[in-house]
């Protein structure tokens, strides 16, 4: 009898400040423009997920979050082939080997579809297994970024940009990181997530109806891409948190002027989203420096980068403004926090505000910026010697 | 003893569909790209004034809403004394009266910085009963535009087109009527007044923000706005709904796209808003044609422009989503409509739709396009023969 040959990885988040938005091949997953994003720890937030093929497995098989889900996924099969096609001209794994039907199973550790990249993480981290129980050699992120473009830059660690690239078959758009997870080891991430769970457009529609009928994506993709991903990887070379600040704020308003310039309109940001934004500025201003910045994704979820120090006051205000009856070890998960007690000396018109009512916030996680997928040991295999799902994968 | 030579003048609101936001010059408030607007019959809303010059008067003075406020305002002071300058070229107005101060008493039949275009009527009623007080001949839209750059538009009836002209001293930038009230009489028009009341950044330091700060602007100015003038144009001489719904929805989202692209970021529309906005796309899904169409300033409340047909399904769809518990005959104001009661069967899908808790819209009014300013009578006067607001300015 033959040992089942097993892979688990898992695989982290990544949150964009130059966002993307619109492909130029849909099948391909070729993006319009550049982007770059900070790979967030796997610590606080990851995707993880076990491969596996034998000679014993009658068909291809899938389980997300213990759900068995259909294979019949085109961007699945396009991720398994990719691996595949490269192991086969790679020659570390037999003919026969290649041909076996294989089993995966994944789990997120934090909502999937709450707009919290969850299918980056998911595509990284099923590429990244894939890669190692085929012992492929060689940049994977081209691979990744055909399952969800995004999750092209979920390969690395640290910032990581995302290169269009400009060939028809897509092989030079690929991820590369900028710095790795020590260069601004100070950076820090917390993530708002907002209580509310509207169904909206999915960001694969909605970037191809941007694509269709928004004239101001042109002017963003040609005019102002191009400069502002020079001037934030200066910013990440010389950690210089203000240009970076900035940049990330006014790219992320206009990801959402863009898609409210698609027509029909999509608007990811809600009421809470917008009220988020404007107490960051307010927090700017009376800290007269900027000390944090926001950026929200297809959906109305806040994304906070700031320096450590920053931390316990910036969640202070954030506290103030937005407070919550939950339990603090509930609600504040992540990276342990103590929040500034001197908030209304530090910052006294933000404690004037009218606070909102409670539990517009569902709950924050405080994280960093981490390193890129990881190998586990056996005794992390979310599927048992006969190639199903054990407990851990529920 | 001499008579008092006093002028009353109401005057109307626009409504635009495509918007002005930027300025080239603030002095003289001239616009960066052109814009177009319906203006709405002075039945239901509109602002009324009375000017009156006099040997007698020791100052100039101004009531608003019954108020007496500073006569130190640079619009106001640029709007009298270009009247004056006119009417000195002119010459029907002997040297001694143009040195008489004056008196000024308006009023709004609505709330005033409610987002309803008050400043717009405000500025096209008061120089154009000044222009009568004065006796000007000639066109008086490029003096209302320098009390407030929309006013230009509420000078004439129908739809009017403000051409930005491209003279350094204005004199070619003003409003012209592309068609009159008569010519798609069928028009009309709903406002949904939304229960909000937020404290915004005012229009005149917003666009100073966006023409600053927001590269989208500046391909909105220069290859998105001249085609839409020159299609809109046609779709309103044409009398084609279709067209003209889509072109007006899409300028509206442009017009907030660049809002929210401007740093900091501008948000006039609120949930809400985004709401309504969602819900009339979904009406004309169903219906299967265009037959509505919304457009919102800077702030929350939504303007629908749709045919006197359908105004009552869209109405009773409105009110379906968004309930009221006000008595009819607060809540549905202006022109009367009986909502239509086949709603259920017409628009099956909005019936199921969860509608908001009550009284997310304050109130609404139905009026239609209108005419340009009207010269009342004596009787109509704010300003008694003492000079000073009778009670019917209060």
């Amino acid at each position: 009898m033959e040992t089942l040959r097993m892979v688990t990885v898992v695989a982290p988040v990544n949150i964009a400040v130059i966002k993307y938005w619109g492909k130029r091949d849909e099948n391909l997953i070729l993006p319009l423009n550049g982007s770059i994003s900070g790979t967030l720890s796997t610590n606080q937030m990851c995707a993880k997920t076990t491969v596996s093929f034998s000679r014993n497995f009658t068909r291809n098989r899938i389980w997300l979050n213990g759900v068995e889900e259909t294979f019949e996924n085109r961007r699945l099969i396009n991720c398994l082939n990719e691996v595949r096609r490269r192991a086969k001209e790679q020659g570390k794994i037999s003919p026969e080997e290649l041909e076996y039907n294989v089993h995966i199973c994944s789990v997120n550790n934090f909502p999937t579809a709450a707009g919290l990249a969850s299918s980056a993480a998911g595509y990284a981290c099923l590429v990244a297994s894939l890669s190692k129980l085929y012992q492929l050699d060689g940049d994977i992120s081209s691979i990744a970024r055909q399952g969800s473009g995004s999750a092209c830059r979920s390969i690395y660690g640290g910032f990581v940009e995302w290169i269009a690239g400009d060939k028809n078959d897509g092989t030079d758009s690929c991820a590369v990181q900028v710095v790795d997870s020590n260069h601004w080891n100070e950076m820090r991430v917390l993530i708002l997530v907002v209580s509310e769970n509207k169904k909206k457009t999915g960001s694969t529609a909605g970037m191809q109806t941007s694509v269709a009928t928004s004239e101001l994506l042109k002017t963003r993709v040609s005019q102002v891409v191009p400069k502002r991903l020079a001037d934030i990887k200066q910013a990440i070379y010389n950690k210089d948190f203000k240009t970076f600040a900035d940049i990330t704020m006014q790219d992320s308003n206009q990801f959402h002027a863009v898609c409210l310039d698609t027509y029909p309109p999509l608007v990811y940001m809600s009421e809470v989203s917008h009220a988020i934004s404007d107490l960051i500025h307010q927090i700017n201003e009376e800290a007269g420096k900027t000390i944090v910045a926001y950026t929200f994704d297809a959906g109305p979820n806040a994304c906070l980068y700031l320096l450590e120090e920053h931390v316990p006051l910036v969640l202070a205000a954030v506290n103030h403004v937005f407070p919550t009856t939950q339990n603090a070890d509930t609600y504040f998960t992540g990276i342990p926090v103590t929040l500034d007690s001197q908030l209304e000396k530090k910052l006294p018109k933000i404690v004037e505000r009218t606070p909102w009512d409670p539990n517009a916030l569902r709950y924050t996680v405080h994280t960093k910026i981490g390193e890129g997928p990881k190998e586990l040991t056996a005794a992390d295999h979310l599927l048992g010697a006969n190639g199903h799902p054990t407990p851990m994968a529920f």
